[in-house]
């Protein structure tokens, strides 16, 4: 049917992972199809076929006969310049009927999420469809087994790695506390000791920085599967970005979702972390589940149902796993941005005497935790090795060897605009609110801007006089410190001075 | 700051209602403002302000210096060619925070409801936020606080409408019933008796055809307010689009986003009808609730909840409010899709032979109603004096005055492709699946192709033969025939023949 094939163009356009085609008010094919605004279109061309939005173009942007295309729809059809494509109406997308019914309130079985997600890896769910999918989850909760689903039905769309090896460790963070960066210096301590521990990171969610946010400002972390392998058979460790190896491609559409809503849903998350555990290859697993009022896990009730989750699922997926409940009242380190933290973090394996004392601490203890659950030690001697793995160099030498083998090591880049936050008034730093501190941070840039953030000179108990340094604004534009300190001026008691309220 | 300034370009693309701004990679605003790609970006002319999410381009399709605006963004922003404007940051959106907190399982106050309905109506939502918040308000519901709020909040950023009299009707039907069109013959009918119905109806949300689509059929119904004013102080009613008076910007973009996704919130739904009869300015309201297996009311125990919502918000903002349960088990008439339906209530009013009983016979049920709370007769003889002003040619006369008052009757178009389904085996018609036939009418192109639908040929109890034609499709391209033929291949049993398994 010729009537129905059109030229593409490439118009540059990046729409993120949402496809989206640009057709012509007068097209033909527009009016033989009956396609409208909005309407989903499927594109088959010689390369491969889509599904994209359309968006109708008046005034000569597109020529009669053409169609344009964004990144995400050109990429994904593997179009070539001057090729033609043929245009029909989208085959409808059965499982959002799955969808609506989870919007509902109904419980969703193992083929319906299957399918769900066999879509959503195929480009046939909007940004719209995926966000009322996360809403649900979030907002009806997700039962054991629908997590259970969720869980192996992404490692199924996946790639999936088999190391062969009987133990292969990973550790993981809930996240919710800012410059609580322990992944790296875990890594190097447990790859130091011969364990193996292939890590693949996120970027961040809704935080200020994630570990392949911070990673990327020491060394390449968007490695492919055989560079990745290629790392781990080496230095039996490696810290790079999960999106690069599509262990997970459909959480990575949910993560960006997530991003741009701000929301989490307990289950998702779950089924996100574990389902990437698995398809990594990794068989033993310790979480860390930071607690406290600002946290993203804000009290001990929540910290045991999301800790009973992660173990239940666990078991039902075949992984050896153990949490850690956490001090998540402040955030850890200094430094609150992707290249801010990765000084944090040089600084405890190169034992410093600035290193900041509890980043160390928690990395010492997750460390052995992770140790002793590999079977590599005694049960309760597994902090006592991994502190001397730190302190004798052996951890220093691991990251280093580590980021060599990721493409090489390099320095963290160096903000170019600075401004600092003084006391108003003497006293004792009473709390410091996380949440609100992240957000300042993101305004500030991070994580897209590497050197943003913040770097806090106080910890919660310090006493500081009027006009001390409470923190320093980190920024690579003008227009983005001033973004933050915009906010700052709408905020003043983010970080709070004086008695705490919390005693009386 | 003129280094925030670029040039406006007009690139004539319709991303619907959500406004885009499109800014080369290269762009020295970007750099120093840190915007990146789904950045929210404001932009302020001398001709208004407004927020729009950006896409970055790459490749010359927008030169360096210059900023692309889609059409939404180019008319919120009242933009002349030629034109420069300011870019910065959006500020924060601080309702979203409330938004956040209704999917995380809050209930909503007054005050944070209306700052989300300011944000929405200022453009500041994005198409996947106000999924977010849809999808919360349906999984968690609302309570009867949240609805009364969102109703009050949608019609202080609305129009509103006020007229000199004691008593001024509406009706309206919650939906789900394919072909369910009483509305233009019960305004004809009570308008005819010189009571004041300015009806506003919607276009389709997850239907075949809204009021406005089938009445746009048979007259102009895109008014502006002082030309409905006209209408109804000449004619005592009117039936025009709401969307175009503004009532209630608010709904029309929450429609959108329901007409993507295919879901409706209860509480949504009450708020969206109430806040446009208030908006409306009518003081007395019949609501119409089709229940029926496949209706949008499934059963008697979701009617007399939906009927007990309505009751309870009409009381807490002051307007008379009655419901009426309806028979939803099947379609009403013989057209479903705008052109179809509006032959049948031609036929109606006319008094034709070919009339359909039951469409006739509800109106004639409603029209009692609305005259009856209107205190113009009896209670108990509405329907008997709306029957006397059908049967002498009064209402067919005031439809007329109506249609030609909004600016010239017309005839509905014809379509040009068509396809009949033929029964497969004899026997009695034992069901009709309303949800199924209403998606095969939208398969074929309803409600954007006006002529487009299904034509019914019988109905359930009646007995067909073998090879007897079932319905008619009807489309206005080849493409959407096939598509809605394609659909029905797979669903052989939306008109069940044979014993109804209900009776075993």
């Amino acid at each position: 049917m010729s009537e129905h094939r059109l030229r593409l163009v490439r118009l540059g356009i990046d729409t993120h992972e949402e496809s989206v085609v640009f057709m012509p008010a007068d097209c033909h094919v527009c009016r033989s199809e009956g396609f409208s605004a909005q309407s989903r279109v499927h594109i088959e061309s010689d390369g491969g076929s889509t599904i994209a939005t359309l968006n109708v173009v008046r005034g000569g942007l597109v020529k009669t006969g053409e169609a344009g295309l964004s990144e995400s729809a050109w990429k994904r059809l593997g179009a070539l310049p001057g090729q033609t494509a043929r245009f029909s109406h989208a085959p409808a997308v059965e499982s959002l009927g799955a969808m609506r019914s989870k919007v509902y309130g109904h419980t969703l079985d193992p083929t319906e999420i299957a399918a769900i997600l066999a879509d959503m890896a195929a480009g046939r769910y909007s940004d719209v469809e995926i966000a009322a999918l996360l809403t649900a989850c979030t907002s009806a909760g997700l039962t054991l087994d629908e997590v259970v689903g969720f869980t192996r039905g992404m490692v199924d769309v996946g790639e999936q790695l088999h190391w062969k090896r009987d133990v292969v460790v990973d550790k993981h963070c809930v996240g919710g506390l800012p410059g609580n960066r322990t992944t790296p210096i875990v890594v190097a301590i447990v790859a130091a000791l011969g364990i193996w521990i292939p890590k693949t990171s996120s970027r961040a969610i809704t935080s200020p920085a994630g570990t392949a946010d911070t990673m990327e400002t020491l060394a390449p972390v968007d490695l492919d599967l055989p560079a990745m392998k290629r790392v781990v058979e080496k230095e039996a460790g490696c810290l790079i970005w999960g999106g690069a190896v599509q262990l997970s491609p459909v959480d990575d559409l949910f993560i960006r979702v997530e991003r741009s809503l701000d929301i989490d849903s307990e289950g998702q998350l779950v089924a996100s972390v574990l389902s990437k555990k698995v398809a990594a290859g990794s068989t033993h697993v310790v979480i860390d589940v930071p607690v406290g009022p600002t946290a993203k896990v804000r009290d001990r009730r929540s910290a045991d149902a999301l800790t009973h989750l992660f173990e239940c699922v666990a078991r039902e997926i075949g992984i050896q796993l153990r949490t850690v409940v956490t001090d998540g009242t402040q955030p850890v380190g200094r430094g609150i941005g992707p290249a801010l933290e990765a000084r944090d973090v040089l600084a405890v394996l190169q034992c410093t005497a600035e290193a900041p004392a509890d980043l160390r601490a928690r990395a010492v203890l997750l460390a052995g935790d992770v140790i002793e659950i590999a079977k590599c030690c005694a049960t309760g001697s597994g902090a006592k090795l991994a502190m001397e793995v730190l302190d004798d160099g052996r951890a220093w030498s691991k990251l280093q060897a580590i980021c060599e083998a990721q493409g090489g090591m390099r320095e963290p880049p160096v903000s170019t605009h600075r401004w600092e936050s003084l006391a108003s008034a003497a006293g004792p730093i009473a709390s410091i609110d996380n949440r609100r501190l992240a957000r300042v941070a993101k305004l500030a840039g991070a994580p897209a801007s590497k050197a943003a953030g913040i770097a806090l000179r106080v910890r919660v108990g310090d006493s500081v006089e009027a006009g001390q340094p409470l923190f320093e604004l980190h920024a690579e534009t003008a227009g983005e410190l001033e973004y933050a300190q915009n906010y700052l001026q709408t905020q003043p008691d983010i970080l709070r001075v004086g008695r705490s309220l919390d005693g009386e």
